[in-house]
């Protein structure tokens, strides 16, 4: 299993080196838990789930901690058939649910976002989820948008994907959960996902 | 079929509302074909795939040519299921398509990249490209690299997504073609794509 992350953060200041800076100070205590690497566009990520979802939560709720809007983007990616296996990616999560129920896991996930920790942080998502390599992806596509609606952060459908609204804890708990409690354990999985924070638009 | 993106522009300057009321001025040609949606996160555009990548082209060339850094992220989406269909989407590139073994819908995808129009705007693109509801999805993808590296438009690859730089007419017409000729005519295509102008880390 390969397990990972292309990141990119995009403050709109004309300070927007300094925020990055903060955003990347947020990063340090996972990268002894996480391969990271940046390049002009974007940041790499690769590592369990556990150390990577919460890097990538803090890495945004640092930089929306600033007055200026932010947003990000990220790409995550999941079991991709031509990435090479990394035991680094272990994740027990996904190995439990493998035999589990929709019901069974869509409960699980609904749990796991009620026990998030809170960063106090509001922010704004949206995101899309890809179930890979299967004909019947739309059954586990619905199954999550059912844990979405129950989950607290849910906002509205959108065109082509869903908006959260919350704590940066509890959303990205959500993400997390989507990411790995839908598709097969072993599947190929994936997830477009934009953040925001202190929008002018919603002042 | 139901065709269509989520659109965000992010201009890193204090004067992005600026920069992001330049790139809408870019859109006004398309308006009449497309129907364009704003919300506080991202511009949503439905239609046909000429009118619809020529308005995303035309939108971040025009915030590109302005002097800020400035990034664009595009959550493309043709067939999905879950979307009603609608006749303004209907695109002759994919109805032809539809028979045409993979190296014949290779060879036309880099012709159509060839007789791209030039904008005179250097941009940087990253991208991936998922083909859902199959369970061959990778020969797919795997014909689509092919292509992508012979494009003219190539940078390299890095995991979970492809580099490509250029101008950006050939560069949005390499998107175009990849999202249009491969994955079934028929079938749910997405791609998931970021672009970057200015970039102070490639001065």
């Amino acid at each position: 299993m390969f397990i990972g992350a292309q990141v990119s953060l995009y403050p709109m200041t004309s300070d927007f080196v300094e925020v990055i800076e903060t955003g990347l100070e947020a990063l340090s205590p996972y990268r002894e838990h996480l391969r990271i690497e940046t390049d002009d566009m974007s940041t790499l990520m690769v590592g369990a789930p556990e150390a990577l979802i919460d890097a990538i939560r803090d890495l945004f709720a640092a930089s929306a901690r600033r007055p200026a809007h932010v947003t990000m983007h990220v790409t995550l990616s999941r079991g991709c058939p031509g990435e090479p296996d990394d035991p680094t990616c272990r994740c027990d999560t996904l190995i439990r649910s493998q035999d589990q129920p929709l019901d069974a896991r869509k409960a699980a996930a609904r749990d796991a976002v009620e026990a998030a920790s809170v960063l106090g942080v509001g922010i704004d998502v949206q995101f899309s989820l890809y179930v890979l390599g299967q004909s019947h992806h739309m059954d586990e596509i619905y199954g999550c948008i059912d844990f979405l609606k129950s989950s607290g952060t849910f906002l509205r459908s959108k065109n082509f994907c869903t908006r959260l609204r919350g704590d940066a804890g509890a959303v990205f708990e959500t993400i997390r959960q989507a990411f790995l409690r839908f598709g097969p354990a072993e599947g190929h999985v994936t997830i477009d996902l934009t953040a925001s924070a202190n929008s002018p638009s919603l002042r």
